[in-house]
């Protein structure tokens, strides 16, 4: 008789853990897991703000896959998916095809445009290794061209930054420590440069603690961040950005990290979904299949206190992860499956080096205190995934 | 009664060494000197292949004026040379203006375009520190964008270098030490990238020994560097490259370093040239001014022995601004010029780290003991300038 198959497509965070802890839980020759994914690397999506505006190497995000799963007991499809079929359990892949009994989708985000016109043509986005390596290569060409133009090109040393969510806000706190560097490596006066950071909403990070995202406006503003809350982008150009009012900032970089959406992928599959999430159910199924999971970006899991969706972060992936794997056991083995609840144990956003702002419960964190705390989440999450040899290869030593 | 007045034009090899040596020589209260230059920076223009390629950092190439020149003694002037009116003993600069008694022309090379179509348009070219930081970004660029494309993007990959002469040469052994780090730096197979280096002459390095020559291509190919010898850019599109016959051939990067000519502002100010180098008399005087004399790349000196131009070298520059000084001195004094006759002690070409090619006198050197030649020579010009100091700072001293 043949092992139950499980496929666990994409190895973010949800993948990834989802493969981990399979491969610690699981019984021998109990099932056979194989998991696909486009490149034979995971990385750290929350730090590729980091290699984005070029203040770490994004070598340092990302992990090669069997690194920390043994491929003698998961088998790795390197490849991309194309398409589900869950009706007919078949995955089809750029190269191949894949037959499942159990499915966990773990694709992850794309960006949101919401029908910004020329986004998807003219702005970067913060995604993957390859297109942060972009970003800053893209960054440091402007640069470099600077001077040698005849006449000078102000746009050249404009970065635009739509949207002022975790991400935005990160990136600018990198870029706002990476542009003396380029100016000092491109023989630019630090004053040309521009960093802007246009938010739609009345405030940046929206829904967070106002005390912390004061905090986080003035200094990053000492920094040199300029901040256009309140304001719209109404279409991204060749030459810029067009904002509410037809007002044009011209900008040789635009970077869009303004909203996420599920992978289309998931949509285009024929599952049930909004805005590229599905709906799962308290086990992470969908609501069709019973035999497909989702984890990550592509669910949508609502907070019922509030009555509104939990945001897509890494945390609540991994710990998804966590009750994911034990369900899909529990459906080969035919116990009963639990319900997954988010334990949010805080959030930290990094602005810059050595400065963050978080809470923790209801503690709030400032400066260097909540900066070493961001690193000791993400030296943790190293921890789960790779142990204390991954910590040490991969992990933010220097806590202070 | 007022110091003659001498104003140098650039501070290239021939402007700088002329400076230095008037520094030294010249007596207190004896003349007044102004330097002038669009930096406040020397550089090492024979090195420049190196930052261009991303070998060498381009901080390592330059040099501040005011490390080697005493500004007490000689007067800097930051500014750009826009014409010479020499009937009004006159210098137009971009933000003032300049009178003297004596000039010194060293206002360096400019890529000869030979009219090849586009080629000012899309070619780059090697000729100044912000020009060569251009060329580097623009190279990792084009393989930060490659893994971020959805269809295969060959043309991404493809380096044109047009012209075998030394400079052409010596850059194509620089890229190829590079492009295996890029590939590592960018997920890139090494066999997806190529280096051609374009030349119209039957031969790479035309005129050198060809025991040398056949040494330099054998090593550069194992290398994979593909050369194209007997054939003719006609033109340089947004695409690539139309060779002879008419054939395309697509690419990301041209870079143009098949001809030099003097500075255009030489010959826009009415003085005599042939492709923009002043034919001068044997003690560097232009034929028309006896008080103006020219130094480097704009002066055209013939070699008597063959009845053909020197090449506009660095060493020659050198040498020649030693004559200079001397005889601005010796007018100022009364006393007669000297006939300046170049001293050619040796050429070597580097092909990429440890490896070179060269002659000193008429003795043949290769490999590793080429390449320290070369270092040697380097460092020598550095130890004219600047004394110990200076190597140590700036020197090459990894001989091997």
């Amino acid at each position: 008789m043949s092992r139950p198959k499980i496929a666990i497509l994409g190895a973010g965070y949800g993948g990834i853990m989802t493969a981990a802890r399979l491969q610690k839980e699981m019984g021998t020759n109990e099932v056979e897991v194989t998991l696909v994914n486009k490149h034979d690397y995971h990385y750290q999506t929350t730090w590729l703000h980091e290699p984005a505006a070029g203040t770490m190497h994004h070598d340092k995000t990302r992990i090669m896959i069997n690194d920390v799963i043994d491929t003698n007991k998961i088998k790795f499809v390197k490849d991309t998916v194309v398409e589900v079929k869950p009706d007919e359990k078949r995955v089809i892949l750029s190269k191949g095809e894949l037959v499942y009994d159990y499915l966990v989708l773990a694709l992850g985000f794309e960006p949101a445009t919401f029908g910004i016109k020329g986004l998807k043509e003219n702005a970067f986005s913060i995604r993957s290794v390859n297109s942060v390596r972009k970003i800053r290569e893209h960054i440091e060409y402007q640069f470099a061209s600077y001077n040698n133009e005849s006449e000078r090109r102000d746009d050249l040393l404009t970065i635009i930054v739509g949207g002022a969510g975790f991400t935005g806000i990160e990136f600018v706190g990198e870029l706002a420590e990476r542009v003396p560097e380029l100016c000092k490596e491109f023989d630019i006066p630090r004053d040309r440069v521009k960093i802007i950071n246009v938010e739609a909403s009345p405030t940046v990070l929206p829904g967070f603690d106002e005390e912390l995202v004061e905090y986080a406006m003035n200094l990053l503003e000492r920094k040199g961040v300029e901040f256009r809350t309140n304001t719209m982008i109404k279409e991204v150009t060749e030459d810029g950005v067009i904002l509410g009012e037809d007002e044009e900032v011209k900008s040789a970089t635009v970077v869009w990290t303004g909203g996420v959406q599920g992978n289309s992928i998931v949509a285009n599959s024929g599952f049930e979904t909004n805005r590229g999430r599905v709906p799962v159910r308290k086990d992470q199924r969908t609501p069709d299949y019973d035999n497909v999971f989702v984890v990550g970006d592509c669910a949508l899991l609502i907070n019922e206190e509030i009555n509104r969706p939990y945001p897509p972060t890494a945390q609540v992936a991994i710990q998804a992860a966590g009750t994911v794997s034990k369900n899909l056991l529990s459906l080969v083995r035919g116990n009963e499956l639990e319900s997954f609840t988010p334990d949010i144990k805080g959030t930290v956003a990094s602005l810059g080096k050595g400065e963050a702002i978080g809470k923790v419960g209801n503690k709030k964190l400032y400066g260097s205190t909540a900066s070493a705390m961001k690193k000791i989440i993400d030296n943790r999450y190293l921890f789960m995934l790779g142990g204390p040899g991954l910590v040490w290869k991969k992990g933010k030593l220097k806590l202070f």
